[in-house]
């Protein structure tokens, strides 16, 4: 062994000491929401702000500043594509980015982000934005001090994107989102009269959606070997190691929710299920940005879980859970029903076609409030007159309005658009995946869903954080970010299910 | 504020963020026991292990040590039992035993345990305890190393028993457990047939036993805001916090013996969860011995949880669960069934009367290890000795012997008394709250265990660490341990069950 082998085993140890604290943190936080008696939770907060300090420290230390250093002509020696390389290079990149933010700064965000929850849940009990503006002002004002830290010399917006979505830049998304809303806008207004969703509604064991979630869920490529499903209030995935992953739903008896939540949960948890096991408490360990991650979920949960082929082959399945509820329905009707377009006033409830809609108006709100053209004071007006006009629809009061999402008041500025992203970005791997594997709808239909699930980890999967987002999406996706192939889905979508609406 | 008081406020911090990072610790292995799939194992022990070590660097840090040294006179200004005076006190005691251990022997240890631990399973798997037996000298040999850190200068056994039952000296126990030995050996000889416990035995479905369980600890005591109820193979139970108690235990459907251990694992739960809370995130706030943690857990099992008066209230309840099974048996039979006397192979299978002896064989085989008059290689055929000495029966092979219990494999030298002190210093408490609170039976006949219960958290759970275990045991119970009390205890019962043998 060399002294700089040595020294790289030493960054791998390191590394692999904050992973644990990183994945420690992870369980208490699942558990919280899952598991813990509800009188824990004092304690579990500071259970979880102690770990996810001492790991912050762990990754500011000058140690592994030096370490880094020290390792330069030891990263050159090695292919950028190597596990060598790359840990050396991204580790590089978090430390950069880490050591420009002061501990102080770090730890008044995540307080006023913990306080501005609590004020969130206080002002909408109350339907009261009043409660939670002293909280948005003073996480604004600090979410500026972050992006100071960076001194950014294009828009400022980037360095909040670049948390999410590392390297992408706001005028890319300006742009794609530009041409989203040129479609869509026109495309909404054509859907004159909204399908017939009726047999989604009435009464659903939350035992037997549980039950059948599943057995889809398993036909998929989940085992119990390594996931778990459990009940939550706010459905999230989490990895607490690449073969312990843990998906979280909601099934409600009024309706079936809680099964395309599962769905959706499950494209994150596949992710990273399936990373290079050889990446394991590494930084190269986790999907590469929020868009990637979407992407996944939304693919399974939209382009497979609400696929017509897919259905042929569940179909049968599903009416044999709930006999009552589907003997007389058709697939058919199911489906529809399933992909039923109209607005709708909570993003969370709205579908392929409108969501986007939603993202975008969050997104130019974002950067109004951070370029100061927008008072928080005026927001929920700014809001609600957003929501009119590219949705026709205005909010009743602050609850369906302004105060709907809990992201801006836990700080959370700049997530918004990686959604939309991820649906812009799950259409394009889409596209390769059918070029490559050829019918994807055939294999559906005979419940086939292996060789999907396969592509993706050999294309997206394995590469973790190895690759930039912008490379990943060329190697795996052949081309760069592009709003058409998702226009041009949902524009088939609409026509498919407009023709059929009679039949 | 002086700048004395900053120090303790500064010490009280340290203090917490060890504690956060042991609950943490204890959520990983609660997790891995309950909930985490098969395939996560690996990187949980990773996971461990780096929030185990980065605690004890935390705990044996050089600024700790000062902390506590600018601290003396702040703790003599204030009385031994108040708060201030406990957390200094108590942190010094941990520090001073904690730096005498060096990091590289306690990570060894660590280490040889885990590997014990697997080499136990496969050694079981094989019935071959030379597959153990490497790991054993190693564990063995890293205890003398251990021990040699405090160089005693009274019986090295004194500092394996300080580690779970602080100041309590061999002799002391030694002492008991003759007096112990002297009075079960004839008082199992006399038992000549065994009662019938065939009620016990049949077809009880885990579900039922479940709901009949929480039934009886809510009477107990439980609630959801702060407990939960989980299954797992090995049962234990864990505080990770004051209000966020986890019970665990294992139901088979051939017998009840996972009811037994929830009611066992309720006392263990129910003295954490009345620790006073003021003591959270500080050393104070844990059971102040294993001796008294097992104290709690079998006086509910045993002293109330076989309790005939108990039973005249219970049984409806469980007649209802399992109508089949106990529909025409009385409650006198079901209670005699439940306190069968007859010697068993197997410790953890073993009654009250027969329980002592198999843990005081155990704890003379470890004073002749450690003293190297018996070594590990004979370790088998002293144990089968012993059994047959004591219990009358011969193992038929080493899991049936030397190998039922996983405690030696990991190292755990000096544990096993603490089971037995824990019989006795039950009936200590239990005699001191009857005369206190005048007729129990006649509460429990009339389903009133609450008075029981905060008899317990005012004499002895609330107090944590701040009191020594002899200064608990002299204050909860007015006096030295004493094995006459539980002996008493074992001949009324033994004369109740077979006076009503034939009725």
């Amino acid at each position: 062994v060399t002294g700089t082998e040595q020294r790289f085993h030493d960054l791998v140890q390191r590394l692999g000491e904050i992973a644990d604290l990183e994945r420690a943190a992870g369980l208490l936080g699942w558990d919280e929401e899952t598991k813990m008696p509800p009188l824990g939770a004092p304690e579990r907060a500071e259970q979880r702000a102690t770990l996810t300090r001492i790991a912050h420290e762990l990754e500011t230390a000058p140690e592994l500043g030096e370490l880094l250093e020290e390792l330069r002509p030891f990263e050159e020696q090695h292919d950028r594509d190597s596990f060598e390389a790359s840990v050396v290079r991204i580790t590089r990149r978090d430390y950069e980015k880490a050591v420009r933010v002061p501990a102080e700064l770090r730890a008044d965000m995540t307080r006023t982000g913990s306080h501005g929850y609590r004020a969130w849940l206080e002002a909408r009990a109350n339907k009261d934005y009043r409660i939670l503006l002293p909280l948005l002002e003073r996480g604004l004002e600090l979410t500026r001090e972050y992006v100071a830290c960076f001194e950014p010399d294009g828009d400022p917006y980037d360095v909040l994107l670049d948390v999410y979505e590392p390297g992408m830049k706001t005028a890319e998304v300006e742009a794609v989102f530009d041409r989203l809303k040129e479609e869509l806008l026109p495309m909404i207004a054509a859907v004159s009269e909204p399908v017939d969703d009726g047999c989604l509604h009435g009464r659903f064991a939350p035992e037997a959606q549980r039950r059948f979630s599943l057995e889809v869920l398993e036909l998929w490529g989940m085992d119990e070997e390594a996931w778990r499903l459990d009940d939550t209030v706010h459905p999230f995935a989490l990895s607490l190691a690449p073969a312990d992953i843990r998906l979280t739903t909601n099934f409600r008896d009024s309706d079936l929710h809680g099964v395309l939540s599962c769905l959706h949960e499950f494209g994150h948890g596949l992710y990273e299920r399936q990373i290079d096991p050889a990446y394991a408490r590494t930084p190269l360990a986790r999907g590469v940005s929020s868009g990637f991650h979407e992407s996944q979920s939304r693919l399974w949960e939209n382009l497979v879980g609400r696929n017509i082929a897919t259905w042929r082959f569940l179909f049968p399945r599903l009416r044999a859970t709930f006999p009552e509820q589907f003997s007389a329905v058709s697939v058919e009707t199911f489906h529809r029903a399933l992909n039923r377009v109209e607005p709708t006033m909570r993003r969370v409830d709205s579908d392929e076609v409108t969501y986007c809609l939603h993202i975008i108006l969050r997104f130019e709100l974002e950067r109004d409030l951070l370029s100061g053209s927008v008072a928080l004071a005026d927001l929920p007006d700014a809001f609600d007159a957003k929501m009119e006009e590219y949705l026709g629809l205005r909010p009743n009061d602050v609850v369906e309005g302004v105060l709907q999402d809990v992201h801006w008041s836990e700080g959370g500025f700049g997530y918004f658009p990686t959604y939309a992203l991820g649906n812009v970005i799950s259409v394009q791997l889409w596209e390769r995946a059918a070029a490559d594997l050829g019918d994807l709808d055939e294999r559906f239909e005979r419940g086939e869903f292996a060789p999907l699930h396969e592509w993706l980890g050999e294309n997206v999967h394995r590469w973790g954080r190895v690759l930039t987002p912008q490379e990943l999406l060329e190697r795996a996706a052949g081309g760069p970010l592009d709003a058409e192939p998702y226009l041009a889905y949902l524009r088939r979508k609409l026509d498919q299910l407009y023709a059929g609406a009679v039949g």
